[in-house]
């Protein structure tokens, strides 16, 4: 019978840990060969997501493959416009895109407030399949992305360098974006919530394109509707990624939030005195490093370790797993964390 | 007889200025008519950059048509390391695409050391007309690309959200990476020396990439090359505008240049603090806030003129001004700039 590794939550809380807790941003994915293995099978990415055996088949193949101390439930942030409405293609090596845009207050009225357990049922039934499968190996992480990121793909249609579309709305329509992002927000708190409903013991939430917003924008636009999620999520501990918004961290710190993602732009020191110690803060390895030899990812591991401490921190990359990363030097990653001689540094 | 304009040299060098000094990064192009009606014409975007005669009829098209403050000489970054012997590809809507990209220390090896007054003539040619035809009525601006720029277009051969080819390189190999910074960086330099020579008026260098890099590989394979190219031109006020690199701020303050570039996500007050009292700050209205109604703009504009000061302060945008912004929003911004009472702030 194996051993209950509840390190991710203990150190989301605060309490006590034995050794740093760690796991990666995408890694049920294509680092894996057991990953492509199955999504070579199969007709396209959504098939994936919306088959909740073969979601919660991806989501333990990095507990099993890498031994991390999380699985991260395999879906996708574009999932919650689609169940408002507004459905999305994959279009293989070019990302995601809308047929459809919000481009009016009649777009943004049209758009129904999606129902969690219902509209993206498959999801919360991986959610449910894995956690049964998991049996208390590690703990199951559910994730949704911010309001103003998914606002920024409903109006842009599609990724884009300066989400210039979706920005020009904050100015031009600054109503009709708060009604777009209010309706977001409820979506996304009654799609956290089924999840944790159906077992997640954490909820991450991407706020992917924060760093393209000015500071008055993100605070007036995006902030707000975090903290709206962040106030009613009571049930488990909630990380809060808002990748480039660096100055975001002081208020980000303010937030009712249990963890802080980091970037790799941001300087762990800095950050910590700008979110304060009251947050577990996760990151921040460039994933770029992984394709150095593993002598240098074993010393750039140790160094991180030893500027983010040992309290009130997990493990992570600064943003998601290239998806060409080399298999050993992700497992290099992973267990120089856990190896990490940890009573050396007191 | 015009009087002439030298408002942005005189507020790149700290003196004193009637009012503040305004133009906006890619002024020259497909937001004025006069532009498209031209490049319409062409085969394409390279042929208007290599033809002295038409560059300069479109640098000038701005001043004659939003009364700015300034030119800037109408090239593109990449002609650098076509000059070195690496050409690439403008494809319409896409980009710049480089059919051959460099991966090796022979790759390295192979590449020439640019000679700014031959191998990029039809710019130098550009900036002699252009002088000639300006006849003093506002100073002419040359730029380059910086070397962590060039360098990332190279390696990766097109534009990327990640560049992370050109940033498994910086780790897989230094040596290499460094040789190549060096070349590049010796190119640039013989090329704003050839711009200066004939009749730039001052120098910008733009680190467009320079937010993707972590800080310690921005200190190591960034700004080095840049203080550089800042030690050798003496000759010139030099604009450093490295985009995205917030946490640079206080060693961008250190180099040897007169003014600094802010993007619309650096807050004017904090820049101060950082880069400190004895650079002009350069920037940073978001080119979003273009697309607002003009009564929002005007306001938005009088806000950061007053936040910035009339001291060491030229007004621009964060970034380059979005193609399909309204001319007159374009115009707004100039003449709100140019009509602020001066006064009232003392």
């Amino acid at each position: 019978m194996q051993k209950k590794n509840d390190l991710l939550l203990r150190a989301a809380l605060g309490e006590e840990v034995e050794r740093t807790p760690v796991w990666l941003m995408r890694q049920a994915g294509r680092i894996l060969p057991q990953y492509r293995a199955i999504r070579n099978k199969l007709s396209g990415f959504k098939e994936l997501v919306q088959t909740p055996e073969l979601a919660c088949e991806v989501t333990i193949q990095p507990v099993d493959e890498l031994d991390v101390d999380a699985a991260i439930i395999f879906s996708d942030i574009l999932e919650i416009p689609e169940a408002m409405g507004l459905p999305y293609k994959m279009v293989e090596s070019k990302g995601p895109l809308f047929p459809k845009t919000i481009q009016s207050q009649a777009d943004v009225d049209a758009l129904k407030i999606a129902d969690g357990a219902r509209d993206i049922g498959y999801t919360i039934e991986a959610i449910r399949l894995t956690k049964k499968a998991l049996n208390g190996r590690v703990p199951l992480i559910g994730f949704s992305g911010c309001p103003w990121t998914l606002f920024a793909y409903m109006i842009e249609g599609s990724g884009s360098k300066t989400f210039s579309k979706a920005r020009r709305m904050l100015y031009q329509q600054p109503e009709a974006s708060h009604q777009l992002m209010q309706k977001i927000t409820l979506s996304i708190l009654s799609y956290i919530k089924a999840q944790v409903a159906a077992g997640a013991d954490l909820i991450q939430l991407f706020d992917s394109w924060a760093g393209i917003l000015p500071p008055q924008q993100y605070a007036e636009f995006s902030l707000p509707y975090i903290a709206q999620l962040c106030d009613a999520m009571d049930e488990v501990p909630v990380t809060v990624f808002a990748k480039g918004a660096y100055f975001a961290r002081e208020a980000i710190g303010q937030l009712d939030c249990q963890v802080v993602g980091l970037d790799w732009n941001m300087s762990p020191s800095e950050s910590r005195q700008l979110i304060g110690n009251q947050k577990t803060l996760q990151g921040n390895f460039d994933p770029c490093l992984l394709y150095a030899d593993q002598n240098t990812i074993r010393k750039e591991v140790r160094k991180m370790l030893e500027i983010f401490g040992t309290n009130r921190y997990i493990a992570n990359l600064g943003h998601g797993v290239y998806p060409d990363t080399p298999l050993d030097n992700v497992k290099c990653f992973v267990d120089t964390v856990k190896e990490y001689n940890f009573s050396k540094i007191y």
